[in-house]
């Protein structure tokens, strides 16, 4: 593992003694992937303190922003200090949020005792799980009392979220469809919590009923009871109840038996990710190397210059480069 | 690459000829990934023509599968033969769709001519891609003339489709928010062309315009004009409109002077999709080998068990074998 140098000890440095600018630095240092980032992202594991994770997800339009600003609101009233992660479902072009969103957000901007962070999902697979755990860790090693992260959506990420928060919370609106169009976005297991939000509008008491009738027919594999909480956001109604379910939640989970294991699991599955996400890079490297590249051998710049004039399937040229270890290892930048 | 067996080259015989019970069968033997997978898929590829497909995708109670019900019905009744993929982001738990959907899809489930398969999306990172893509290529390999790919969601899933789709529509329902809610979902770029659905509902023309002015200041980056369509999916209302939209972008694309690059980068995406997923399950059995087990080195499964056991972190644990080629080609199954 490559020596950190001063300028990266002194950065960690200043991250445990609670320097903002040293945590923004090196959330952008990181996601640039220098050669460092492995021997950077185990110091500050040592320092993270494993703090509870929420996650909060749903559908656009459900106030989850809007949610998030009370929670936020409520942990400072307690004293708490709060990092949030923003996941933006930006576009694969413009590689960034279409417009500057999070405008209530920017209410804390002056608030030291927050931080919130614009992750852009883009198109990369896993990418974004990366990202959002390498930044919860920041965030955890800085020091904050709790973590936040938001999503859009109720597709991929949202699943990917449920393995690096420990309790997530799913946003409805009674505008959000027949339940039967609920349950087929398979949201129903993602949720420890279910918000019905703007819970003033028709149809509230309904979606929330229906939501609690499906949860009796699948209830929750592990015992724990989902409870769904009427909320207006916007008027900081039903926020307490939220925090109080979110709390009932954590204590469950501190219960069960099973919480080391799980842990240990997650550690392993941190792990694949990191070195799936180093394989990644390397393939996409080799394969944007042209056969006049003299970094690959001719005949392995060929296979991916023959799958691209369709002289040959992806399907025969991945199995070829399979079965043939020296090729395979060169390819993945092995040696 | 090995060599197909007599039962095997049967099946291709019998897809070619048109057997549904071939293509249903291939379809599940390919998800269980047997090691003639490769083999096999490249002769699928063999027979694929390549034929368009269209994606579908939105938020959940946009009435999706009704507008996929009514486009199966125009391709019919012009004697065309459709295959759909209907992608659910189903339970991680139950791995599988929490209620039997797809009830008004069953319409079609005595037509010949129509084929529709349902894929799990699950919490696997870029497994629906995969699996969406092999079974697309199954599809044209049957001699389907359309393949339409339906996805919920406004997140990861569908910025996937974009890759796989020649012409993705976005639908949205008037409900679907404002317009700075739908643009913080990031689904501008994705579409190009939008249908607003349920068009008879209070504040369609305004959702269309609002759709309308935005992608005025964003153009589409290739020059395509993005058409908004109103529709009424249940009534059949809009439906022409919608596949005109659909069949002028067909020839937009046709008419893109880098037509063959996008596909020689696709062909390459693929190959290397390919070779991630194979790599993300040899890590994933390496990882789950206890140390107890002959076939990994004792030093090798302690890496796993000493992550596992957090007494090395998960970054310290990848430098380490990202370091030692001998180790990483190992743990990856090279050799």
């Amino acid at each position: 593992m490559n020596k950190l140098s001063s300028s990266y000890k002194e950065l960690l440095e200043r991250l445990s003694g609670g320097d903002r600018l040293a945590l923004a630095r090196l959330m952008t240092l990181i996601e640039s992937r220098p050669p460092e980032v492995y021997a950077l992202m185990s110091q500050v594991c040592k320092l993270a303190r494993a703090v509870p994770r929420l996650g909060i997800t749903g559908p656009p339009g459900a106030g989850k922003s809007t949610l998030v600003d009370q929670i936020i609101r409520s942990f400072r009233a307690c004293g708490k200090t709060v990092g949030a992660i923003v996941i933006d479902p930006s576009s694969p072009f413009s590689g960034g949020a279409v417009l500057g969103d999070r405008v209530r957000m920017q209410d804390h901007s002056l608030d030291p005792g927050v931080f919130v962070r614009s992750l852009a999902s883009r198109g990369s697979h896993g990418g974004v799980s990366r990202a959002t755990m390498e930044v919860s860790v920041l965030l955890d090693a800085f020091g904050m009392d709790e973590i936040i992260i938001e999503t859009v959506g109720v597709g991929q990420t949202e699943l990917d979220i449920m393995g690096i928060a420990d309790t997530t919370a799913v946003v409805l609106v009674p505008e959000s469809g027949d339940t039967i169009q609920t349950l087929k976005a398979g949201i129903l297991e993602i949720g420890q919590v279910f918000v019905v939000n703007k819970a003033d509008r028709e149809g509230a008491d309904r979606i929330a009923s229906e939501i609690q009738s499906m949860l009796k027919i699948a209830p929750s594999p592990d015992g724990w009871e989902v409870p769904v909480v009427l909320c207006q956001a916007r008027e900081g109604e039903g926020i307490n109840e939220f925090l109080s379910a979110v709390e009932n939640h954590r204590r469950h989970l501190e219960a069960r038996p099973d919480l080391a294991a799980r842990q240990a699991e997650f550690r392993k599955q941190q792990l694949i990710e990191i070195l799936l996400t180093e394989i990644r890079h390397r393939l996409l490297a080799s394969s944007s190397l042209g056969s006049q590249a003299s970094s690959l051998e001719p005949g392995l710049a060929q296979v991916f210059d023959l799958v691209r004039d369709a002289e040959k399937d992806p399907y025969q040229a991945a199995a070829e480069l399979l079965a043939d270890p020296k090729k395979l290892a060169k390819i993945l930048g092995i040696k």
